[in-house]
């Protein structure tokens, strides 16, 4: 069973990359607070190898990820393939499209189930625009993956 | 141009679906604020037809979209099929892959760029959870889908 | 290489679809001349296995392929299955996704390419709409699949 | 419902990339009686993006749709990207898949309802080849997306 | 880096599938000799949801993964999908499309990488026909799927 | 209905990409018993359209197909195309996804049935690893393609 609200990982994930300003603090607050790994950034690209290797690089570089361990870059992996999908709905390609991706992420890294042997989850939201390759013909884009890890 | 903060769609469609407790009141107090129509429910399901159905009379009986016009009908569709493709993630296949999902979704309708001419549009948003047809073994899942109507 | 214009095989069966009132009788007399087998029909159903089976009953029936072969209904049937993706684009799904579809179909076998090496080749050509499962709540659909046999 | 034989848009834009010589001017005869927008062009490529751009850009210099606005470019995209399925059947890539395409394409935009609510739709057909990148190795392919606009 | 060849994880599972006779009980003595959990199994069905089921549940009843841990059915129910996906090239539908499968399937469980904290991984093995359901129209089909568990 | 054992195509294909050291040879020595063509080769690549290529070239090279005759080239391409949608799993791509590939191939053709009619029949078997561009960060893969030539 999932936990209760505040240890919802695909929640909390997609709250980071959803906040506005100053909304951010409570969120990450409540992760600190759970002693939950997490990181955040912005990618903007045509090329979807660059989407996936910026939040796998970013994962890395704040411990969210051991970077030598197949087994965590693999959970990795298949959960920003997964959030990539919700955003790209269809044909998980952009340039090849004509189109072009502005994102925020988030990885979150936690143990959201009650039972402790569940162990670990990790979770990869994106939101952000999509569209052609002209600013402002774009509407707007969400992606969630969740996997264990 | 995407407007400012509090008239992009999808996030608005995606904090309808997120929101616990009270937390919706100021969402929806912005989206009257607006004039913006939406509308809010929830479906489980085996079966991705029961998904798609629930949204749409959803949507018609509260006015969203006008159930005779196959131009808004349309629209809605292609948005709902996109936004199951962020919870299906590659197969857009329930029962059949032998999985369920419980969603909340939520269906906004208004004008979210600068540009008069560009209309209005239509977002939905999915947030749930999906997996086994066994209580607990389920983890998040989130999709959004945005069309001009 | 390509034959002559009148011995294009997806041309000819795209036209039997497409034709209205007394216009297939070019193609059919076209057809004839060559001495290429062929056969027409209609299905509706939200059920893509009975689009699969009705062409290839059809086919059989009017010994477009021979039934006990598996050579030739594999051909037909990869041919088949390559048209639905023109009709569905995207997801190779019907009622899953609430929507059923009322179709034209043609059968045409021959051979196209100028190197009677290149042998027999069929092409299967589906045309009509696809929508909800409610009256002129649709819009027009076309697929063409076609497969050395 | 749609309308008489004539106002079928998808119809209308197939046979323009089928016809052969003076066919077509049949067709566009129709087309301008009826007041309809349209184009036609040609395009070879083992590059998607390339097709997608060819496109957008016919139906833009020939106003067709309305460059500036996002939701007219949104409409043709989507429109654009289904008649590819047809023609991709499967995989929507081209020359990763070490394979091209030889394409003569066309756009009409119309209103094919009875009920003059319904407004305007896009229609994009596509037809020509599609094999190894080798002269000769190649069979016909075709495919139609059509949206509301 | 993977381990000497005996602890190859995916192809032990494919040799436990395409054995004949006695051949399956060098694999087998191998899988015991390194400790690794496996089972095997035949399931015929035109419904996916039976092939995903008759290998969750040998896997559960011989001990493979822990029934009640969703953390262990997570990464078996993602194996068994890709592996699925290998079975049905392209499509992930049986029945919808008018076939029907024969399959031999096998689950191995065991560390294959060189460095301990790699832990465990789970293949999934499928091999058998692919066809119409009609006896003897039908061809070779495989598929593998490989997830950390 | 599927000649004998050994007369199995897809299961001699894999054999020879499964076969360690000196286990090719008793496979190699049922195909020439059999007559049956056949050849095989090694692929490391970011780029699915180099490994569509290398197999072609091999199997052109080899004698296994005719290079000039567009009805086998056909034939080996779906194969092919098959294959790689086990080794996938899913989006049929590599680099573009961030990962690459290094496969053994082997190409078998032959008459697998016993109904002299049934003709010939082409596999194309895949077996390597599949993972991101580091050493060792990978784990297997598999893929089986199986046309009437």
């Amino acid at each position: 069973m999932l936990k209760v609200e505040k240890r919802k990982l695909g929640r909390n994930a997609m709250m980071l990359v959803l906040a506005q300003d100053s909304e951010a603090a409570g969120v990450l607050n409540e992760l600190d607070q759970l002693s939950w790994k997490h990181c955040q950034g912005k990618v903007g690209s045509m090329e979807l190898q660059k989407i996936v290797a910026a939040i796998e690089t970013a994962a890395k570089r704040n411990g969210v990820v051991e970077s030598g361990l197949y087994r965590e870059m693999h959970a990795l992996y298949h959960a920003t393939i997964e959030a990539v999908q919700g955003v790209t709905r269809g044909q998980v390609e952009l340039g090849d499209l004509l189109r072009t991706v502005g994102l925020k992420f988030a990885v979150v890294r936690g143990n959201p189930y009650e039972n402790p042997q569940e162990g670990e989850w990790i979770a990869v939201a994106l939101y952000g625009t999509i569209g052609a390759p002209v600013r402002g013909l774009e509407h707007e884009t969400i992606g969630l993956g969740i996997n264990h890890i």
